[in-house]
């Protein structure tokens, strides 16, 4: 079966290259401020011929050359599209040159194009080829990025400062045209909330019409268009990611229910050729989203393709010279992410094909630890972990600690593939201890911040990340959980970026009994204001158009992102109870849990299948349809059998 | 002085992958065999403003955001074409992007873009950004390349075959343009030799009209176009590098001054974006071919910028994953012309420039060395030297002495830059005497190609390598010439290129008498067939169209090859026998020597000047118009006045 195939990486690097250069704001372009790398523009495809070739036919996107060596022979037969082969054994070469796009080839007949392939950049070793199954005929070749469509109308026209405001009714993601009352010059805008519709000043997405009747745009984020011309008419296409819900969850509560399926909602306008931050400005791949987005996806599409797709698109190309995103912990996350992908799928072959790569980014981390083995800002790197007041002096405690659970996963990628590690576990190891001996303060309890400064600060961000990624005992757990994660002298979190992970602390630490709480009170707001996505940020306290400023801006906080999705995430793990413990499922365990609520049917997928898990007070009903499932109850463990559902009633 | 700037390299990068996507043959199109690098899609352009900004006009290629920071305060303009700075001290930004062609940002007002400005790809360093005289207007951008143009007009047309062939009159380079008798179908052929431009079968530089009444081409090489059309007309322009003929030469023998005319035009014809081997079909950039070229360069047009050029272009970018041009002694070339070329400019600013990337190569070389020290071809690596029977087995003797001369270059670089070069001079020297003492055969009286067969091949290539660039006493060089170079058992070479190499050894050793019959015998045979331009090969046995077969095709020989150009350097360097000997002319000497001329008349460039160098039986007039130079004759020296001519009569 045909397809089209590329080198290794190239799709993902051409189509990241692609949406990086689509950010504009206040009506001018914004161009992306990290590397954002190119394809090749010429790559050689190589296949070996044992038996006959037969007639093949060939299709490029850009120039092509096709060769054929029988040992020393060597026929040229340029860009035609039809070649006879003969009988083998023969090497077929094609080499394609393409600066618009990338370049990707296929043949069919008696040879056709698929990962038995080799590519090369004429430089570096020969690997076998990358390709996908939505690429499997000459028409659909994959330099266009096969987003699906639908139609969708505004809900309501309204007349407004002598132009006219069109909502759709909800956030959304779309192609829009536009008829105007005749030939002129309109200015449109496209807001996320009325009040940015409205704002000549301050809307970020905008458009200048010149001289003309009518108007054509790609997808971009919107709820309302404001349209100068108030005759002006609009339709548009909803553009989306074509993949199945997988996931699912009801309960008895409407709030949670209706902040679950704004989450899928919000999450699917995010998930796109890759995991995007939000849809209306930056529409980028910012990897500590991006790693949030990869436990969302597992409880809602379960598409292993773009996480895929992320992480290679993620990885770049070498030289690797610079953090990802200029972040120092997102070189981090990419890392963590990295192995749990593997975890989630299975999928050594992408740890193969990604590991030269990988093995760049760690060695360029390495290189830049200080001789007491901590990491520490250099120039021009952003120490983010969160947008939050943090002790940020000298070596940070949520760097090292995200630092050596990288070291970690780079230890066991090497491990897996037989390569070496350069003593990455090691390494690990001994940055632990480090951490425990430099940043805990036994008087405090938990961890500082820095132990450079001597201010001694405690802050959430420092002690959730150390309960989740760093080896210690119980005790040391407990003791940071009280004494920052509950203790309401440390300053909260303001993000649901870091909310995610202080629910996670939670429901781990055995208290997540406040889940529900948490999103009734935090999420359950932000749609009783009118909320059709979830928001960058949320705070209970502001009102109006305050709750739409951000970054000094009144209008650059977004609707719609994706890391406010945990909810989907937090509910199929920690009350439907869905986790895996081996390797792509292999096996997995439900450990049911109604928290705050009186009843829930929640779906969970698997590789090959689902789980369901539906609870009540009167007890537990579970059904997987793929093996390696067991129901922990009460202290019973009880093996799934697939297609068959257990019932264990409540004692 | 405002000039469109660039990040640095991009400008060549840019060009050269244009340069190495035009290639076709047979009518279709020949992708790059090599890697040929993309420039960044994004640059950051920064300057830091200490007094006032005053208003500043901004141009770029590609969409562009300006930023202005004040301390943390930071002002975004968008890409807006006027911006008000106000007063520093402040930091400008600019990030432009550029996926058609490749950044750069003209600034003019308060503030001018100029090399002051800093460029980067958000991932490296900053460093100076480059620019170039050519490109000091807005609309005088670099992306398209400056070459001059001017009507040409066949000399003949001709009815033939139904169609009508047009002859030129000489080889040439040109734009075309083609005027049908109406719409219809068409094929034109563009020969370098009648023969090539009627053989429909064989014709390497063809096009096909469908369904046109005209058609218009870019630049390519042709003397004879066939239309098929027997009504066509053309009409054309000869697109050239605007550059100034510095050197000039004339003697009293017709067919010599004639070669060298030719050798000229052959030269400028091959000195475009960079030096190229031959303007038919490869028109690419090989580094072997463009060294040769540095030499007739300083005595033609001292044009450094077509060097500077060059040499950024081969250096590519990193990662550097494979030999330049795949070939190991192309690698160890570029390396030995970038410290010449340093020597012949004085040119600092390159060397720091282009340092990175030259210790990436260095560190490709060094990490391929065999335990014995020694360099052997690896997978993918092409061990060319030149179109020559050599015995290749293991270790190649030219190999070694070129990647001694490359570590030593490497060394004197380091030196310059203070930088570590890790032991280069050490291990140059170590190499050096590993050659003497592996690859010397006392019985033979020189090197044998290699010493791991046994065979004890004498090749004139080893020879002649050692020879110009191994380090060794007088008595062995003496040997290796006599019993290698004046042996007439050893297999003569074939190619114009080492025929340059052996006639520098022959000028060095003393014996200099036959570069008069070599270019008489060999380029005057060329000539007198009727070539107008100078071949990549001759062999004056062959008769008719066998002249223009090579790499097993009827017309695949060039035509227009630069490797023949050498006449130019060797009459310059060996008759006015004007020799750099400080760096960057600061000292030069002229010890002309009339050879088999009774007479000649030459002038060569100097960096700020030239020597006139006129000379017959009756004695020598010298003049150069710079300092630093003295005439060398008869055992005796006399300094150079600049503008003063010296006479010194024969003894």
């Amino acid at each position: 079966m045909a397809r089209w195939i590329w080198k290794f990486g190239e799709f993902e690097i051409y189509h990241n290259l692609l949406l990086h250069n689509r950010r504009t704001q206040y009506g001018w372009p914004s161009p992306p401020v990290w590397k954002v790398y190119s394809p090749d523009s010429c790559v050689r495809f190589t296949r070996e011929i044992s038996g006959r070739g037969g007639t093949i036919r060939v299709w490029a996107r850009g120039e092509f050359a096709v060769t054929v060596w029988q040992g020393r022979r060597k026929t040229e037969y340029g860009g035609q599209h039809e070649i006879p082969l003969g009988d083998g054994p023969m090497r077929l070469s094609v080499t394609v040159s393409n600066r618009e796009s990338f370049p990707c080839l296929y043949v069919e007949g008696g040879v056709e194009s698929d990962e038995s392939w080799l590519a090369d950049d004429l430089a570096g070793s020969p690997a076998p080829a990358d390709s996908c199954a939505w690429f499997d005929a000459p028409d659909k070749a994959p330099d266009v990025f096969p987003f699906a469509c639908e139609p969708i109308r505004y809900v309501k026209k309204e007349p407004v400062e002598g132009g006219v405001l069109f909502d759709f009714g909800r956030e959304t993601f779309a192609r829009t045209h536009f008829r105007f009352s005749g030939v002129g010059d309109y200015a449109l805008r496209f807001g996320e909330s009325r009040e940015e519709a409205m704002s000549a000043q301050w809307c970020v997405i905008r458009r200048e019409v010149k001289g003309a009747a009518g108007a054509d745009y790609d997808a971009q984020a919107f709820r309302y268009i404001f349209s100068s011309d108030a005759a002006a008419e609009v339709s548009a296409e909803y553009e989306y990611l074509p993949v199945t819900y997988r996931g699912a969850f009801r309960c008895d509560e409407a709030v949670i229910n209706d902040v679950w399926d704004v989450a899928a909602y919000t999450f699917h306008l995010n998930s796109r050729e890759f995991f995007l931050d939000g849809i209306k400005r930056d529409r980028w791949v910012w990897s500590g989203d991006a790693y949030q987005s990869l436990f969302v996806n597992r409880y809602l599409f379960f598409d292993r393709d773009i996480e895929r797709r992320t992480l290679i698109a993620l990885a770049g190309k070498p030289p690797f010279e610079a953090h990802i995103n200029g972040i120092v912990d997102y070189t981090f996350y990419w890392m963590i992410g990295l192995y749990e992908y593997y975890e989630t799928y299975g999928d050594l072959d992408l740890l193969r094909r990604l590991f030269p790569q990988a093995r760049r980014i760690m060695a360029f981390c390495r290189g830049r630890v200080d001789p007491d083995g901590f990491v520490r800002g250099r120039e021009r790197d952003w120490v983010f972990i969160d947008w939050a007041p943090m002790d940020r002096t000298g070596a940070l405690c949520g760097e090292q600690v995200l630092f050596s659970r990288a070291l970690q996963s780079y230890g066991n990628i090497c491990a897996l593939l037989g390569e070496d590690s350069e003593g990455a576990a090691a390494q690990a190891d001994a940055l632990q201890k480090a951490v425990l001996a430099s940043f805990w303060d036994a008087e405090k309890g938990a961890f500082v911040d820095s132990y450079e400064s001597g201010k001694r600060f405690v802050s959430r961000h420092s002690n959730i990340l150390a309960c989740l990624f760093l080896p210690m005992d119980e005790a040391r757990r407990q003791s940071l959980y009280e004494h920052a994660i509950l203790n309401d002298d440390v300053p909260q979190i303001t993000t649901p970026y870091f909310k995610f992970y202080e629910n996670l602390v939670h429901c781990e630490m055995g208290s997540g009994e406040g889940l529900e709480a948490s999103i009734r009170e935090y999420y359950g707001a932000m749609l009783k204001l009118g909320a059709t996505t979830l928001y960058e940020q949320f705070d209970p306290t502001q009102s109006g158009a305050e709750h739409y400023a951000m970054y000094g801006h009144p209008f650059e906080k977004s609707l719609c992102h994706a890391w406010s999705c945990s909810p989907i995430y937090l509910l199929g793990r920690y009350r439907a109870g869905v986790k895996r413990t081996g390797v792509a499922y292999e096996t997995f365990e439900v450990a049911p849990k109604l928290g705050d609520l009186k009843s829930f049917d929640c779906t969970v997928p698997l590789p090959k299948g689902q789980v369901r898990v539906r609870m009540d007070e009167g007890g537990v009903t579970v059904c997987a349809t793929a093996p390696g499932g067991a129901l922990l109850l009460g202290g019973s463990r009880y093996e799934l059998e697939p297609g068959k559902e257990i019932s264990v009633p409540s004692r």
